[in-house]
């Protein structure tokens, strides 16, 4: 399906949507993708290692240069508009260019084209335009290339084909609202603790894991000036090995910015203040200077992207509690501008971490325009040269992450103006399979899996990959048939089917039970590893009693390389979960997350190996420091409380129909609230007694009990034995008693 | 062939060069065409019509906004380079990141790996490095994509594909000469009249066509000034119809520019003047001003490239002489940041303009570095998403110009550099082509071919274009043999012989005793026009009985519908000549060009009917003043005098070996010079002498004589009846007596 037909098919939705009421606000407009490129750009870019510049490794994109808006208007009456732009324009009405750059334009009555031409080399092309009546919105057209000639007698061409999609667009309401001006939020913090140095220098403690701006207030005399930041006390005070670091040079009341070459002057109205312009991740900064330099106070400016937690989870057990807020806190500091890896490092845009948060996400925040960023900067422009941050597994969790978001927000109109970089990415990825229609890594292919302290063979068909594999195809077909492109949903369904029925035979193994790792040149290999396995089970691409037979084969195996990152502990325990093993999650869980908390963690971290010690813990990638100890995947008991404890997802899209199927999991009771897009669903649950409030939507909760549970409104049915359901389809709570 | 094989290659041939001399001066390096893009935006977004922004209507490219630009090197002692950089950046010696923003840099001694990664989303990306050895030059390898991931372990990825590319630049070869800050030279220039007009205001005259910014002096007072440009007075006279116009608001000291909202003080210092920020191209400007505001006097900054004439003509014909002067000078104006179409409009890079700009610079100022830039830009970036400038034939211009310019410079690496930007146009060619294998207009294609005074049928398979189309394949394979790609030269020399094949038993109509204009849906047309005849002439795509009779059939019968601009002209006239028609085709030269100097034109314009009259000359596109009086392809006379009657050619790229085939056409005498790339071919001929002289190259001099002309060197040898040849092997003058 082209952009085109696209367009035409979201217009009339589109139509039957400002028929009902006024469906946008006026707001800044775009190219789709363009801003979320530009601000990815500005985010991913400001990494640095130890005072040098560090960006990403993979192609930067950019925006569209020359973008043209466009919007056909139907006035009762003349109407005069505000235009503002970021970027040299013109305006043309009815085809006609208008004098110079106007900031405000009369409308005349009737059937009219207004087109606006953008031109931005540094931040992408962008408008605002408010009327009475007419407003940028996503309902506006934006094409990068118009193609309207005109022949030697000035007739334009009636043969173009150029391609308009839908204005993309944020919530920048107001003209004063420039989108290349966005900031995040800032709020002042002190530090709880500061202690002198013996050797010189000061340790500030700011309490727990935190992000932002180091300011230094009453500075005066002349000299340089040192900041070592850390997650620990151990990184801050280890000048010749922590991650970053920042010097300046104080001299005549001017502060030089020694990492980036830049000068100013101190804030003589704030008393000499001088507040840093990149901001960092650390808990501890220790802070040393020339002996002729005076500093008054040092503190920070904490910066955050405002959100409301509208998910929440309490239990009978305060440990969990303090997990499910230390993950929390951890998410929050993740989801800023995009939902990032760790704020220490890489602070980059990564897509297997992000399709986690995202569904994070979905049991806190419910921060959709989050997560449509942070997919269209994954994505980034044709032409593709590499797999998603390099890493074939990521480019497979970005087509899942689509079609996730999907059914958690109901969104098709995102799923069309995204579905042409699926299918471009698709066909990178289609390009680039072995003559068994398998991917394996090619050069220049970044086969990830995870981090892992034993080999893990990268080389020939991974089983991991192919299952990964067929859920995209899978995807795109679902996708295809949402945005009406017949040819590429069949297209889809049988690539997907043909590899599907693959799996088993290559990669089954009798002997072991199990998927095994891998395939070289046809020869199955004699490892067995969790990833397959776990993905297959909930995935649903194994039999039953295979999936019964993988959970004491691997999945319960202690034998079996043990996984010690959070980022796949995330789907091991999702597997368990799925496999009912919900008691035996809570206790890994506990002893998991609980562990890193036992380590004095305030927020979680990127690996965690409870068989380390000390300082071992805070070293990765052969340095002493070079873990993160605040990264987004550490969070995942966000997701497995809300999904697999108070078990509340999305059955239809966007939660027009839901199932909610509690499991206490060895807890004596537990309450908590997921978010659905325009409402929630609040879930108790103890013993004997389960309470559901859903505020928007319908669907079944589902019981585990003996007896017929009784409930205080419609009726319970039985599904098979000791398993219950209760149809919901009103926001009134249902209290249902069970045992 | 990938970018990488090429770069292998291109190293060895840098290797060879830069053990024989200092090859390449430091110098400002980018990413090859992305300054080019970047540089060539500025120059397309210029363009204004009647106070409106005016940006072209094709997709704008731009640059890639993070390169790593690298370099290994080898040093007997230690040394300190100096580092600039547009962009923020980093630097890597042997892998290790090293603090902030270096502008000093210490290498040590012995083999070392050095890179240096910049991001700027404004401009392109560029490094300068000067050191006593090290020095930034087109030996450094850029790319986009470093590709450079770690494992858990820290050690490096070792399967990546990064492609890397030889360093783009020109000649900004001090740190201070920013290529962003880059602009043409200006100069001063006065009117040479003024004339108070009755209804008010003052129209001042320039002398002849030319380009620049105006300067008002002793400015004071309050109100609006209004400027009116014009290429003919009737123009700037002209309020409501002149093309470009001026309106700026003075007040308390101040200007604002009206159509771009920018105000700015007057230059006191300069006797309160003020110079607009925007160029524009005229030879009269009508000021008139509002009764408060006073204009002390009004001059122009003339902005011009520098170039040097290399190329000269000479002749016993005065008229013929001021057509090249007054050719030369429609190049020059329109020779700028890079080959543009007209210097009033359309101010932007059209390939089918500027491939003609390209032969004709050949025999003019051999500018190969606007060559270069030119077809960059031309070419843009991938995804290819329409045809050049949309135009089917312009697309396959762009690919001929790139074989002229090997033939004409020598210059190997270009085509090296830009080979996979030429198969990935190809390949979107290839991508629409119809089940003959042949091109037709889809939608979104302009099929352009000319402005002409009648109807031409864009229709099914225009015979024009699948010569046009033809020509590309087989540059194709000629550049594929160039680069060493073997597979591409043979596929494309196959798709070339099997369109070649088809053209005659598809469009040579033995009734018609030509090609036919088409054919549609499997069927001839009935219209013969000049354009596929005539390129079927000088690409010897006819056997020679068949070129002699479209000789008379079309080329010389007026009852073919007549080409009225001199960019079709052009090759019209180009066919004739290699028919041997000299005489015929100077006669053309004197009538068309000498038309346009007896209608008082002071360079060539965009189309010229003869038979127009008065003010019918200034119209076109509708608009009374839509014609440009200034455009590139009215100088072709530059390029057939230079080739066709002093005769010169390159026989081997670079005029390794040449042809001088010189014809007086019935002139008494000419002389003249003909530049090549690192000398020229002077050349003198009347009835009875011949002088050449050679300071590169070796080739023959080819003579028409009935008896054996005598040569003060050499030995002249007979190649047929009445045709002599003589050997050039050194710079020493020939000179040949014959008759």
């Amino acid at each position: 399906m082209t952009e085109r037909k696209m367009r035409n098919r979201w217009m009339i939705l589109l139509g039957a949507l400002s028929m009902a009421s006024s469906a946008f606000a006026q707001t800044w407009i775009w190219y789709p993708g363009d801003y979320e490129i530009w601000l990815g750009n500005q985010m991913n870019n400001r990494r640095t290692e130890r005072g040098a510049f560090f960006p990403p490794f993979w192609k930067t994109d950019s925006h569209y240069v020359v973008v043209e808006f466009s919007k056909k208007i139907n006035l009762a009456e003349p109407e005069e508009i505000q235009i503002a732009a970021e970027g040299k324009y013109n305006v043309k009405l009815d085809g006609k260019l208008q004098f110079g750059m106007p900031e405000k334009f009369q409308l005349p009555a009737g059937k009219h084209s207004l087109n606006i031409k953008v031109w931005n080399q540094a931040t992408p092309p962008a408008v605002y335009v408010k009327g009475k009546t007419v407003k940028s919105d996503a309902s506006w057209q934006v094409t990068y290339e118009d193609k309207e000639w005109i022949d030697e007698s000035g007739k334009a061409s009636d043969t173009s084909a150029t391609i308009y999609m839908d204005a993309g667009s944020w919530n920048f309401n107001e003209a004063a609202q420039r989108p290349s001006a966005f900031q995040l939020e800032r709020e002042p913090q002190q530090p709880v603790a500061q202690t002198a140095q013996p050797e010189g220098g000061v340790l500030y403690d700011f309490g727990k894991e935190t992000f932002g701006f180091i300011t230094l207030k009453n500075l005066s005399g002349k000299g340089t000036i040192a900041l070592y930041y850390g997650e620990s006390p151990e990184e801050a005070k280890d000048k010749a090995y922590c991650e970053t670091l920042d010097k300046l040079q104080l001299e005549s009341g001017r502060v030089t910015d020694l990492a980036i070459n830049r000068t100013s002057s101190l804030d003589n109205g704030a008393s000499n203040e001088y507040t840093l312009e990149n901001s960092k991740a650390f808990r501890y900064v220790y802070v040393t200077h020339d002996p002729g330099v005076q500093i008054g106070a040092v503190s920070m400016q904490y910066e955050y992207l405002p959100e409301t937690y509208r998910g929440s989870f309490r239990s009978s057990d305060e440990e969990l509690n303090r997990i499910w807020e230390v993950g929390a806190y951890t998410m929050h500091l993740t989801t800023r501008e995009f939902f990032i890896d760790g704020i220490k490092r890489d602070r980059w845009v990564w897509s297997g971490d992000a399709i986690q948060s995202y569904l994070m996400n979905y049991y806190l925040f419910f921060d959709s325009e989050s997560v449509k960023r942070t997919i269209w900067l994954l994505r980034g422009k044709d032409p593709v040269t590499s797999h998603s941050n390099t890493i074939m597994d990521y480019t497979f969790y970005w087509f899942l992450s689509v079609y996730d978001y999907y059914m958690y927000s109901g969104d098709l109109h995102f799923v069309n103006q995204l579905y042409p970089r699926m299918q471009s990415m698709m066909d990178y990825v289609l390009g680039r399979t072995n003559k068994n229609g398998m991917v394996e890594g090619l050069s220049g292919d970044w086969v990830f899996v995870d981090w892992a302290d034993g080999y893990l063979d990268k080389k020939g068909e991974l089983s991991f990959e192919q299952i990964l594999f067929c859920r995209s195809l899978e995807t795109m077909a679902l996708c295809a048939n949402l945005t009406g492109d017949k040819a590429g949903q069949q297209k889809y369904e049988k690539l997907a089917g043909a590899l599907k029925a693959k799996l088993e035979p290559s990669f089954w193994s009798d002997q072991k039970q199990a998927f095994v790792h891998n395939r070289v040149e046809g020869k199955q290999s004699d490892a067995v590893t969790r990833y397959a396995n776990m993905f297959a089970v909930f995935f649903n691409y194994m039999s039953a009693d295979k999936q019964q037979a993988t959970k004491h084969s691997v999945l319960l195996n202690d034998s079996i390389l043990k996984i010690t990152t959070p980022y796949m502990r995330f789907y091991e325990l999702e597997a368990l979960c799925a496999l009912g093993e919900q008691e035996a999650v809570m206790k890994e869980m506990k002893a998991y997350w609980g562990g890193m908390l036992n380590e004095g963690a305030t927020s979680f971290w990127e690996k965690y190996n409870p068989e380390e010690k000390g300082t071992e813990h805070l070293a990765m990638y052969g340095r002493p420091y070079g873990k993160s100890l605040c990264h987004a995947w550490g969070a995942s008991p966000i997701y497995l409380l809300g999904k697999y404890y108070l078990g509340v997802t999305p059955v239809k899209e966007g939660y027009k129909e839901f199932a909610v199927t509690p499991v206490l999991g060895g807890l004596k009771w537990m309450e908590g609230t997921v978010p659905t897009p325009n409402g929630d669903i609040h879930v108790y649950m103890d013993t004997k007694t389960i309470k559901v409030k859903a505020t928007e939507g319908k669907g079944y909760l589902t019981i585990q009990s003996r007896r017929q549970p009784k409930a205080n409104l419609g009726k319970v049915e039985k599904v098979s034995e000791g398993v219950w359901r209760l149809w919901i389809d009103s926001s009134q709570e249902r209290v249902v008693n069970y045992r």
